[in-house]
């Protein structure tokens, strides 16, 4: 029934390769059906303004597509001017989403900056993105651990998202874009490892939904998440 | 315990005040505690690209802060170069919110913009806009209906948002500035009069929430939609 | 003969209610006729580059009118990426009709940001700024004064602004927006409570004027600043 | 008195080139003691939308300082992103003021461009600008009469313009940069060489002024403009 | 004597791997070194105005970096707000080398626009890109001649392009970062594999060069592009 | 053969007034042929950041056209919000020519700024603004020598640039609008007066060139960059 004939609460393919990169301190490429981000983690002396001279540190992330990710090319943000509203939300949205498993006193006053870039799309970038952004930034303060720049580890249990939604009236896991275009109601959950809830987005379009099928959604999610991190601790300890 | 003496699930005072503009075609000014927030509709025939030739219409939102309406002055956007991130990100959730309850083939081919202006501001600014635009969208088809211009109301029940969140370890409903700045968990829903889901936002920065605590948080939303939906329809049918 | 049924010299009615605003220094809400315009006044201890170091104080304005204050709707200037030539010009007027009537040395190296939003607009914009402009400047500083922030109070009579023209071959006092549209020629006139002139604009479009017409016009303007000034001193002891 | 040693009513020398441009359908430099500006007229069969259709002409106005124009260098605008309210305030002026000589039905559908480009400032670079800007209008509508483009000549007397202002305590005729930087009241006036007048811009920072001292300086802009339309028909009727 | 210890006239290893994106009509991820550049060739019907009722196509090509391409992360383009001035330079060498092979008749009025976006960066990130996106382009017309979409092949021989200059004195072939950094003179040479040249930059940073220098630089440069149209053959007929 | 009835080597008339701003330490206004070039020198002691503290000096150029500089007039670029990519090429192109006889360790920690702003344009205009900008450095030099604000003189032999191209199949010298617009082959080059290289760039548009052709274009630039040096010494000492 799916157009991709997965099962209802079935993930796409997921692929983690680490170490993409040779310049940053943390990266990986990650793939979750045709859907692939790169992502790589920086480690910056430089804070930004409001958490300067507080001793904590910060996370913050920046998200593009390449032009022809996607099947009808997009105009680039640098000819534009600026990023769109739909990259900022995206940015912010990974941003809070990896800072919740990290301890920012631990850390110290340092920022790390992850890029998610997205090579090619087909549904649930900005889930990959967090998902993979979460390994760069695993990867990047194990090399400040392995090179005695941190004592402590300030990140705690791996953080993923997973997509879900309401496609031809059933609630189905893990959209991908033939799905997505069609979904009447269209949800990103972020959670950790644990099973803690770090973010819900649950968006009509056009239409409403009980609080049943929100419940349902969530059910569905935490399978998904459970799938990701599994993979998050694969690529992480080799 | 609250710092305003609220109850754990008390509602702040409303107002809504109508025709506040002599040129817009709806309007409203939405008072929620101390958030007070100028809203018009405008019926306007040039419609988006996107919907071209489509036959149905669409409702956008455009949001903004007066400078000072906030303790510490804000900088003017146009100045600025651009609306922020947080802009776009509030402009897109009134606009959603707004055509969750809007028949689309119904309105036909125009386009509503829902003016938000935020003239002060304690908590719960983009709640009051999605409230107060209803207001304004409402109103502006009415004077479609009176004028002829439209033969069915494509609009139904009525759409209100209201914030809660998890403050000094206990759940509670409609936040105000000095709660919101202390919250860990930070919650925006939209629902309808008769009790659907439009919209789920509920968001940790540097913490996670269960379940539970979600399920909690959707409840004390439910018993806000009613106090608000029950005020619009007072200011629409007075 | 005039479309409002106005005599030649006849201003509109005035009202200016303060404190609107519970964050600002210094607020009101001036009306005159249908054109109203929300005024605050922000100290700031921040100060422009150029007065850095000179002990003198400085006064600025923005102005800015909300979307639907006008008949037709306009563009926000955040979407436009900056304030307009128009904007940028009224601004300049604002700030410096507002200090000319203040003593920068006895304010000290502050700055005081004056906020112009035009909630509706029925000509004569820029005018009603100015004198509302002027009344949250007052506030402002006495607000000061109160505190003992400051010990001398550095501001002299209260300066106004008015419009005139010739419309329909007659001149007029106080344009609204029917007059302003078909006036051929079109003057702003900045006055102190005491009949000192600190900006005269005058301007015709595809048209001259004569000096007799200019003096005309000055006379005109003031009666109409003699009003207005009332109307301030009015408002600042109630 | 005066640092230039001039009488206080007495003009800088002048100097009008015409025919500098060899793309230009119209061009001069003129020089008002050091102060150069660089005046092209461009005939544009494309107008601005809201002439279209209405077979009327049109007039604008471009005008720029070169960087070093100055004696301490200005940013150039392009870099800074765009024209400053300076400029826009500026460009604005000339436009207007070249439109109230200019018959726009006889011109027809069609747009005259006036560029005026600062090569050396000493003061008074917007009055240099009009008044040379009205020689390359001239000379580009006389090209379009002797190509028989134009049937009717649209442009009727000269229009110049001048600065005054109260320097030291005394009114003065023509301002250069020294004088300007320490003026009290500053105006700049518009007018046709048979007296009329197109706009009167006056202005005091930080002071105010009396009518008594208004009407003199009308009277001395009277005998500068005089000396400019003179040598404004001596360019164009050589 | 080379920090990578290769002769002065050695090419850093390269592999092509091609139909590296789904959507794109023509992709290849290209790497010298450790360059690597994707780059994708995307047909559109809509061309640019200039070449609009002409029947002849177009191509052009953007190019950008990932921020941490670079050992020290570089700001995002869209942050920035524009394109910097290398960029577009870059941009404009990539379309003008990729044309020079073209028919442009034959092509007929379409645009294909070669995207080249730099993953990682090791000096002579601009030469990989051209190289890479002639294979890009060569698939991308393949497939419309492919789809009988073309009738005719309006490509001639590869192009490609190398980087060279004086190192430490001695003219050295394909520099990577760490010559690039300490090279006297830097030239950049676009041939075909016939032989022939396309574009010549040869530039000296607060230096100068001799003319037989100038001749000893393109002799190497003609070794090196032997190398790379090797490469793009066997990439493209696998 | 030539359009302009010139030799197939012959350099158009050259002209160079210096001292043509009151204002700049250095200025000229260079003409050849029919292009001209408005060049000053500023001497800042602003440095920018990549060189502060380094106690070596720099060199950067701007450059622009006037509007109607050319036939059909351009778009100013402070209304298009930045400097097109054909602008930022120039200016680097400049700057680094104006370099390569420089010695920034004798200039020390200072920059100067050369503006070359273009009155008229006949083709070469970047190759007249290196030549002229040259002047104006060398002057503001001598400027700081005179003054003693430096010791030593860190400026060595001349540079000027002139282009040459394929124009109907044969190499010619100094291209004006009429050849530049319909060559095939397009150089710059720019050299010292002893005879040094400092900048090759030979592109070809939608076709290539032979080795041997180029050899000619560099042999002609030769006998042009003669000429040109030739006048530079003679501007400079009168």
């Amino acid at each position: 029934m799916r157009p991709s004939g997965r099962q209802l609460d079935e993930m796409r393919t997921i692929s983690i390769d680490t170490a993409v990169s040779k310049h940053a301190e943390g990266s990986c490429l990650i793939r979750v059906g045709n859907t692939h981000v790169f992502c790589t983690a920086t480690v910056d002396s430089r804070v930004p303004p409001f958490i300067k001279g507080t001793g904590q540190g910060w996370v913050t992330a920046e998200y593009a597509m390449l032009p022809r990710a996607t099947d009808i090319r997009t105009r680039r943000e640098s000819t534009a001017g600026k990023p769109s509203g739909r990259t900022v939300e995206i940015q912010r949205l990974i941003g809070r989403s990896l800072r919740a498993s990290l301890d920012r006193n631990i850390l110290g006053e340092r920022q790390i900056i992850i890029d998610c870039d997205v090579l090619q799309a087909d549904g649930g970038t900005r889930c990959a993105a967090i998902s993979g952004g979460w390994v760069a930034l695993r990867l990047a303060i194990t090399h400040l651990l392995d090179r005695a720049l941190l004592q402590h580890d300030p990140l705690g249990a791996p953080v993923a998202a997973v997509s879900c939604g309401i496609y031809a009236g059933q609630p189905v896991l893990d959209l991908d874009y033939a799905e997505d275009a069609e979904a009447g109601v269209d949800a990103n959950l972020v959670m950790s490892k644990n099973g803690d809830l770090v973010e819900v987005q649950m968006s009509a379009e056009g239409a409403t939904y009980s609080r049943d099928e929100m419940n349902h959604l969530v059910t569905l999610a935490e399978k998904g998440i459970e799938v990701l991190t599994t993979a998050q601790d694969a690529a992480v300890h080799p």
